[in-house]
């Protein structure tokens, strides 16, 4: 597994950008979802393009959010194979809220509800049971 | 500067460090504190040592903490200068949470609250103003 992202998601962007640029972070990715409406900026510090913060800055607010609780989303791991690691956390009774249905991304919590995404290495994967058909379960 | 790990607060070691073992991070580091009756545990993706989280146990528990909001506890970052980049924060109209008074360790938080640890790299600094006398402003 490889370490990705730690996500914060952020009101104002630029107030935000310019927040992390007198930190001494720098933007070292960008994506503008159109369809989507949002935008998600990676920030790292120099050199450590491998440790970035990823700013969620959706277009339209993030409704619905407790106050407080929301503004740290998640950590982000890249993973071998997607598949066999939900199959060994659900062994263990972790529960997959967001199986990967895609053979792309899941999503679980940790013990004290800390959001992890997990994310395929490389190419998605070939569907596949039971994760194909596999229901959400709560939020994360 | 340099990211140093994202901290997230557990209130069950054991459980906690068996759910990120299965995700397949790795103990890298441990600090005990008897005095201070709280465990600090690094954990990193093998090969990826630079980008550690840092699991928070207080051995009394978290007391007065909102019931989801602080398990997420802040991003760190080692920094060249602590009183050069606090000047610089505050001359942009950033609180200075916990100023850094012992040369050594900072608090401020971004413009979505999330908190942000700056730690100055290598020795303290001597101390100096306004640091040395500066009060701490409101939580982070």
């Amino acid at each position: 597994m490889r370490y990705l992202h730690t996500m914060v998601r952020v009101k104002d962007l630029e107030k935000s950008m310019a927040f992390y640029e007198l930190l001494g972070l720098k933007e070292i990715r960008r994506m503008d979802s159109e369809a989507g409406r949002f935008s998600l900026i990676f920030m790292a510090p120099e050199g450590q393009p491998e440790c970035p913060i990823e700013l969620t800055y959706n277009w339209d607010g993030d409704k619905g959010l407790p106050s407080d609780s929301r503004h740290f989303g998640h950590l982000a791991y890249e993973v071998e194979d997607i598949y066999a690691l939900c199959q060994k956390l659900m062994d263990a009774g972790v529960v997959i809220n967001r199986p990967p249905q895609d053979g792309h991304m899941a999503f679980v919590r940790s013990p004290d509800n800390v959001s992890i995404e997990l994310l395929q290495k490389g190419e998605r994967l070939a569907p596949a049971e039971p994760w194909a058909s596999m229901e959400n379960t709560g939020h994360w």
